[in-house]
């Protein structure tokens, strides 16, 4: 039973929906997951990490006992027991965190969404790090703000230079750990005076924290939550301490911010899958991630080194780069002339990938800059890939 | 370490999110939960249904066969083989449908929360049933239309009242198969009807069909997909047919709808668990369903008979009520002088609960509708309730 052929439909698009534009990663990635090439482009965390096992127990115990509610529809703010764990977890410092200021997401880039919905008109000033993370921009694109870039040092982001930017500003989103792309931490100092710079204009401080656990030497960073739980909001994810194909992030907000968060959520998807919250609290509840984040930080840490000593042997003076404590990302700033999306072509063609840098800034982009991440790759192949990079520089030195 | 006290935050949040408001069943679910209160407010399926073991076994296969790429993170449009298997199994009656037009999401509320945000501008005049699906109107709301409401009757929503509203709308939205909330389904006149007045205004349809393969008597109605690809969106879900705590639906839509869509759910949420559209395919791949689905059918039909058999039984003349071949919801229409909302103070009081019409109305409600589930009550418990009601209502006359 059909109709009669009829003209095509001509599509017409939310305004909103003309600013949708793929991740430049996602499209390098399609490209990059040939095996032949070593690919620095990734965000993904390594799956050597994975606890297959613990989770397939989990399950099994979940569905086993407690399956009829585990695939029921659940309440759209969460499972109590997990926002209970994570809210007790975040109560340090002196301060209290409760489970009613937690809101379950699927996955943290659902939070960003979420922040951006109810927190964006069409105009509104956003305050983001030069560079950011993409996926961020990407999220608060869509309602169609206007980002302004704060300034960022080897230390991260200059608190000084969010003052002229801060008032009628709607956020300022910053990522202070390991941040992605640039693997940069803000240090303790900054923190303060940024926490205390967005107080005292009333500007809420997003702070999102998906590398914070992935500290090589495993000394926790303070956190801006606990430095103002009235005044940031806290993104967490576990994503890169257990496995990111489950999905599940959250995020901690004041609690008027929280319910409105809540009412967005409800309408974007109802809740996030009640099984995967039960089987991760499963999993935590009994101090897993204490046993199982060090042999990540191991991991990674020991990757990370390999591609520094690479980078001093390998590349010509007059590139640098950063030198991470901890998380995924290195940044590398090569001399001004170079242009890293150019590079990237001749890189591919001689079987090497690296994300170019220009997609990470909200304004202008610093065209000489790429992020390589080394957590999927084995040092010999950082060694030979890393190798390469540095002929094809040392070629436009 | 914590900063100075300062000013609480004077929140200002978006437009949108000043839209939104928390869906009135999910409130009045929260008192009904109670085991004392007979409930036909719920939406929710019968866990009974739930193939729990199924699930567990396909949990268990998939992450010990494939558990690093079911954890990792995957494709924003999905998984290819659930995909593939969506699209063969919707290519009937001569029109095919490719795996490209199919993005998975998160339950099929985050389908139209994605087809709000693609098609959606502030005050786009957007058609929907009289009633219509609350959750579809909290999702679009958020993007801020005119909604235009569209005439129904017995059978569904009247096409020729489409007409005079299609020119310059952004989308229609309608639920063909037992509809909720009045279990009412379209005939099959009516949907080409519908489909060549869409077509012939170049008006996007949105089918939205959860409940289509709930038909007591096992046949299918044809689906306004095939009789127009190039101009239907479908939306399908596995929350009915399977489990809804896994948060598994599907949009499908013409190529250049689908590409936006899948943009906008990278922006959203990156993509949906990969583990759960594994296990899915897993499940239904060899044709579970074909064997699992006929026993939800079983249960609901029964279940719908008895209440419709007490409806007779105890509510008095001057009352009318729908009567499904199929899904989980009959629509009660009251005297035009008794507020469904009244009386679910006095039900509630006497520990009978249901949801009251006004709040599936875009636009002027009619405070004499109520909507009853029967999916999750046991027969005797459906004739004590309905008894009760049918007292309480008798009172009013």
């Amino acid at each position: 039973m059909k109709i009669n052929p009829s003209p095509p439909i001509e599509w017409r698009f939310s305004q909103r929906a003309q600013q949708l534009q793929s991740s430049f990663i996602r499209e390098i990635l399609k490209i990059t997951q040939r095996p032949e090439i070593i690919s620095f482009a990734g965000g993904l965390p390594s799956p050597a990490t994975f606890p297959v096992e613990k989770m397939q127990a989990a399950f099994d115990k979940v569905l086993a006992n407690n399956g009829k509610v585990a695939l029921q529809y659940g309440p759209t703010d969460g499972y109590l027991p997990l926002r209970q764990w994570i809210a007790d977890s975040l109560s340090i410092e002196g301060s209290t965190i409760s489970p009613e200021q937690i809101l379950m997401t699927s996955g943290s880039q659902q939070a960003l969404d979420l922040l951006g919905k109810v927190l964006i008109d069409e105009g509104s000033r956003v305050l983001v790090e030069t560079p950011s993370y993409l996926g961020a921009l990407q999220a608060f694109s869509v309602y169609r703000p206007q980002f302004a870039s704060v300034d960022t040092d080897d230390e991260g982001l200059v608190p000084d230079s969010v003052t002229p930017l801060a008032d009628g500003a709607r956020l300022l989103y910053a990522l202070p750990n390991f941040q992605n792309p640039t693997g940069r931490s803000l240090s303790v100092a900054r923190r303060l005076e940024l926490v205390e710079t967005c107080a005292r204009h009333g500007l809420p401080l997003i702070e999102d924290d998906p590398y914070g656990a992935l500290s090589y030497n495993g000394a926790p960073s303070p956190k801006m939550l606990n430095m103002n739980p009235d005044g940031v909001i806290y993104m967490g994810s576990f994503s890169k301490v257990l496995t990111p194909g489950i999905r599940l992030g959250y995020v901690v907000a004041p609690l008027p911010l929280a319910r409105r968060l809540e009412l967005a959520k409800q309408a974007a998807d109802l809740h996030t899958s009640q099984l995967t919250q039960m089987v991760v609290h499963e999993v935590v509840k009994d101090g897993f991630l204490e046993q199982h984040i060090p042999s990540i930080r191991q991991l990674y840490g020991d990757q990370c080194q390999a591609m520094l000593a690479a980078l001093e042997t390998h590349f010509p003076a007059g590139v640098s780069w950063t030198r991470p404590q901890g998380g995924m990302f290195i940044w590398v700033t090569l001399p001004q002339h170079i242009d890293a999306m150019q590079l990237l072509d001749e890189a591919i063609a001689n079987k090497v990938a690296f994300v170019p840098g220009a997609p990470f800034y909200a304004n202008t982009p610093e065209t000489n800059t790429l992020r390589l991440s080394f957590v999927t790759v084995p040092p010999e192949r950082i060694r030979e890939g890393v190798a390469i990079l540095g002929r094809l520089i040392k070629a436009k030195m």
